[in-house]
């Protein structure tokens, strides 16, 4: 028998990247977000599943809202502040939040601390996602290639 | 300005339930698997985010595979030991791994420590799912509700 997966392994195996597809300057403004794609390594494709770790300064992503990704976070280490349309609130290992699809709530991951923070973060694929941005100049809209192609607000390119 | 979600929260915070939708015998075989369904809790819909902790002896599913969802486990407390196609292997805390939708490598966790195993289980909801048992007279199937209904293999029922 063989399998049909590649079976169990670590987060260490994956390789971790801090590449952005954000345009520049929020590009820049990822490089203290580093992301292993687990779920892509095990072959999966209905959903992503993300270990990201965030350094002191660092933010997950900018503020943003899906209209059909659904999301959920999971703290394994660390504390990282949750920033919303709630407010901000830290949260430490073993805490959770989901994001459900078409709110409007925007969000972001901060770490405001002095130690790296990592979690876990799972959002399902839709080919016809959607994000934006409330507090910058940006849209992102889901390309042929299931990628999203970020632009101006206005549709025109960065 | 209001959240659209519930916010951050600890798994303790959500319920946990040994139910099973299995018919017998296999819904007493589930009495030591306990599910906090934390998507659920938090609004989710397109994919079930669940921890689950198995006791001592028990397992957290009969050997099954799934038709359209890929699903993913993270260890996050203990050891369990896999059993899928290529046999048996225990993963410890830290340890993950992917079933990608229509491989049919059938998969289930035991726990056969001495201690309890928690762990995050991650599927896709697709209402055309399906899930067979290669060792047990059973199948599943997605009922107009989206919930599986499980019949012996031929279509009767228990």
């Amino acid at each position: 028998m063989t399998s049909k997966t590649i079976g169990p392994f670590r987060p260490s195996d994956v390789n971790e990247s801090n590449a952005s597809g954000y345009p520049e300057p929020f590009a820049s403004e990822a490089r203290k977000r580093h992301n292993r794609r687990l779920g892509d390594h095990a072959g999966l494709t209905a959903f992503g599943v993300v270990m990201t770790r965030v350094e002191p300064g660092g933010r997950s992503s900018q503020l943003h809202a899906h209209t059909r990704q659904d999301e959920f976070v999971y703290v394994l280490e660390g504390e990282i502040t949750l920033h919303d349309d709630a407010g901000k609130r830290v949260m430490r290992a073993g805490e959770c939040v989901g994001f459900p699809a078409g709110t409007g709530n925007a969000h972001s991951f901060l770490n405001e601390g002095t130690k790296d923070a990592v979690f876990l973060v799972v959002g399902n694929r839709s080919p016809d996602d959607a994000a934006t941005y409330p507090d910058v100049d940006l849209k992102a809209e889901t390309g042929p290639d299931g990628r999203y192609r970020f632009t101006r607000r206005d549709g025109t390119a960065y």
